[in-house]
């Protein structure tokens, strides 16, 4: 991102507002915006943010070029002393957010947003698109890795991404949730992450056959020999080329170290069932069994019920898009602006028919609450910011909704963390971003953080997220103040 | 695309294999490859192919930078004799392809790569990366404009979209395709295309009360007010407030050009209706009733069909990610290898045991047959290059799979046009592309040559893609020469 100006990355009604912001009001006001989301995408039990490395870089980067400001006149709608403070724009703001890699639920603040409201809203769209994009492919790769049930998975979608970035960050993404390598190697070198991949069908054709293309293969890259067999014919051909050239390799005393084949077509259960029999009566009973073709968690699962072989996973399409859900349903909402005169923030509330699309209103934090015996998370807590809790102090929950339903945490019984941290003060980032390969470590932690039932694919416990009893009634009490129902 | 360097943009076994030609093949020997797609997306009954700009753009800016090489020693897997030929990498080709904008079919090459193996191999992630993802909304875009008859349609999904690049060039395919406006600042900016955009929920919030809110709008854009009227009420509150500030308006003399109220929730059918009814019944009959909110092409028709009263379609996340079938399956095939000493090419076949995914071999082009008297398209006919048809002889067409199902054109009955055009010559690009805008005008007399019943949403009629008689020959001759079934 940062070789590039994404000044303009945004909608054209965040530019019209900034003006009308600009012109008719005080442009200084601060606010505050939430970006949060209602709905995990995919029947998933919880989400994984990412994306925050890049909405840093966006930021630290936010400058109107004369050019931008120069296309900015030619649209007719915008006047000159508005295009000179865009001249001058800097953001200048405060951002708090949950770090990479936290495991996430519905309505939680992931990113709040304290800044003057023109800055704060000509950032809203770009903050989205990064953060939906990437929290959607960090989720998707979650659920295949939990499917492949400590097999390696691989993402191999850069062809079928949405464009370059979708290839390069959802596979930063992908990795940020648990896959082994990418066969992306721009992502390979930008996030300092494992790279992988052999030879394709055309590899196998450009030779005069398929044994010779083995052969080469293997003289080049004879410690990681993983050879495609499905080009002819996988259990004629492919399987018996691939085992006379590893036999060549023992009988040349040449270390087998990573080898085997990978299989591309086909019914993958049989075929690779097939396969590790012939390479067990071969002696090669650690060959790698890889499967690539159109693979996701579902299919995943159902080949290992099936009990296929299969002990490497190169997942494409279906992941770098999230082809069952392809879209994070983030959104960017108001939730209070600052009176000057009493330096109070005036919560601000969204209505809706529906209560789960109503807003919570407020300057708000995030507790994290985890049972102090098992270490699984209990509950998360919105709450307003400086609201303390004490954990030698016994909590009651309620359900926002269904009031009645209650918990009761015993005092010393759980133990709490905050959510939030503070990225940018004063318009300068304060947060170092950790490594992708160091965010992968802290997901797989977080993972570990929810019970099995909140992790399985279809129909997970759902963890709540409640509201604190000051943030409730202030929801509340804003609610009163408005009568939408016939 | 031009502003960075995306040469490893690529997965790794492009980069492995093309060592392996290097070491052990002739890496001059010239090749041919096919950029194909097996079925139309979301059940559509062609495709519009897009993204050919961002290919040349791309093939223009091949290059390993230093930091790349250095980047690539540090893997491991390469050797510096091959790091050496990185350094001086350029790509030296020739490319043919269909112009943006083209109505498609399955199992056309879209693109045809004739270049030295190692630089043919190269360029295969990048290309169907950025083709598969253009053609992909395109054809999405296609749809949409389809259901909207006639009503203006603008691309709204950036927030949504799976990155930066999604953003900017799915804005870019769905203008081809037919939208009349992009809320992409950006996309404007690089494109040259329309934008558009009123305002959020967040600029009514952040004034005192609705009317003020949206007072202060019509002050500043009288002549596109476009009203957003759901944040509290849409018919007790937003439309009658609408309606006061239109009314203000007209009472001071200010001319009424595009005005009217946008729809974000609720039931937009019934809203609509009942908004209509009050701006008709306060003489604002011209006024624009746009709608937005998760709509897709089903949800269009089937607001159409119920009456509804919307005239312009605000349309996101469904389009910007296609998110019925958020991929395009374009693929890249070796189709032939050329022979040095007889300089001709020898055509290569990739077996499956699903005939639809065996490749067509060989050095192709594509005819385009046209009925003389409509003017609508007939059939393509997938023919060996350098084939000569004439238009005033008799024409035989049969289905290549069910070869009993025939077409007799009668002479003079039909006209022909080679859709595959010459970009790259020797390594430069010889091809102008069109404006955006222009692409666009293209694209709708392109969609004006297909059947109605090969546009209908759902079940339509599919268009044959034939084979000469020649290669169809040529086929099974190869097809022959292998044995794959029990």
């Amino acid at each position: 991102m940062s070789q590039r100006n994404l000044t303009l990355l945004t909608d054209l009604y965040e530019l019209t507002m900034m003006q009308g912001y600009f012109k008719e009001k005080d442009a200084n006001e601060t606010v505050i915006f939430d970006v949060f989301y209602r709905s995990n995408p995919g029947g998933n039990g919880y989400a994984i943010c990412a994306g925050l490395e890049q909405v840093i870089e966006y930021v630290n980067e936010l400058h109107f070029d004369q050019e931008d400001v120069d296309y900015l006149k030619s649209t007719g709608l915008f006047e000159e002393d508005f295009l000179e403070y865009l001249h001058h724009f800097k953001f200048s703001g405060d951002i708090y957010a949950i770090p990479e890699g936290t495991v996430i639920f519905p309505r939680e603040p992931l990113v709040k947003v304290i800044a003057p409201i023109m800055e704060a809203q000509l950032i809203e769209t770009a903050l989205l698109n990064i953060i939906n994009h990437q929290s959607l492919i960090a989720t998707k790769a979650a659920r295949v890795v939990f499917a492949a049930a400590g097999d390696g998975v691989m993402e191999f979608g850069l062809r079928r991404a949405q464009g370059p970035d979708a290839g390069i960050y959802g596979a930063r993404a992908a990795m940020i949730a648990g896959c082994i390598g990418t066969s992306n190697v721009l992502a390979g070198k930008m996030f300092h992450v494992p790279v992988r991949g052999t030879h394709a069908h055309s590899w196998i054709m450009s030779f005069p056959d398929e044994l010779t293309a083995f052969r080469n293969y293997a003289k080049l890259y004879p410690t990681a020999c993983i050879l495609l067999v499905d080009t002819y014919d996988t259990l004629k051909s492919g399987v018996p080329n691939a085992i006379k050239v590893f036999k060549e390799m023992r009988e040349a005393g040449i270390p087998l170290t990573t080898y085997g084949i990978r299989l591309d077509s086909g019914d993958l259960a049989y075929l690779s069932k097939k396969a590790k029999k012939m390479l067990d009566e071969a002696g090669f009973t650690d060959a790698v069994i890889s499967a690539s073709n159109d693979l996701d968690e579902t299919l995943i699962n159902s080949l290992k019920i099936q009990g296929a072989t299969i002990n490497s996973w190169g997942v494409g399409t279906n992941l770098i898009t999230s082809k069952d859900c392809p879209s994070f349903g983030g959104v960017y909402k108001l939730a209070a602006i600052l009176d000057k005169k009493t330096d109070q923030f005036i919560p601000k509330i969204k209505l809706s028919e529906n209560a789960e699309k109503i807003t919570n209103p407020g300057n708000k934090a995030i507790k994290r609450i985890y049972s102090r015996e098992t270490g699984k998370i209990i509950a998360d807590l919105i709450c307003l910011d400086g609201e303390t809790f004490k954990e030698n102090h016994s909590l009651l929950l309620f359900d926002p909704i269904e009031t009645w339903k209650k918990t009761h945490l015993a005092p010393n019984s759980y133990t709490m963390r905050d959510l939030l941290v503070q990225i940018f003060k004063d318009g300068k980032c304060i947060y170092d971003t950790p490594a992708v390969m160091d965010i992968q470590s802290y997901c797989k932690k977080e993972l570990d953080t929810l019970w099995d039932e909140s992790r399985r694919l279809v129909n997970p416990h759902e963890v709540h997220v409640d509201l604190s009893n000051e943030l409730w009634h202030m929801k509340n009490q804003l609610l009163e103040s408005y009568h939408f129902r016939d």
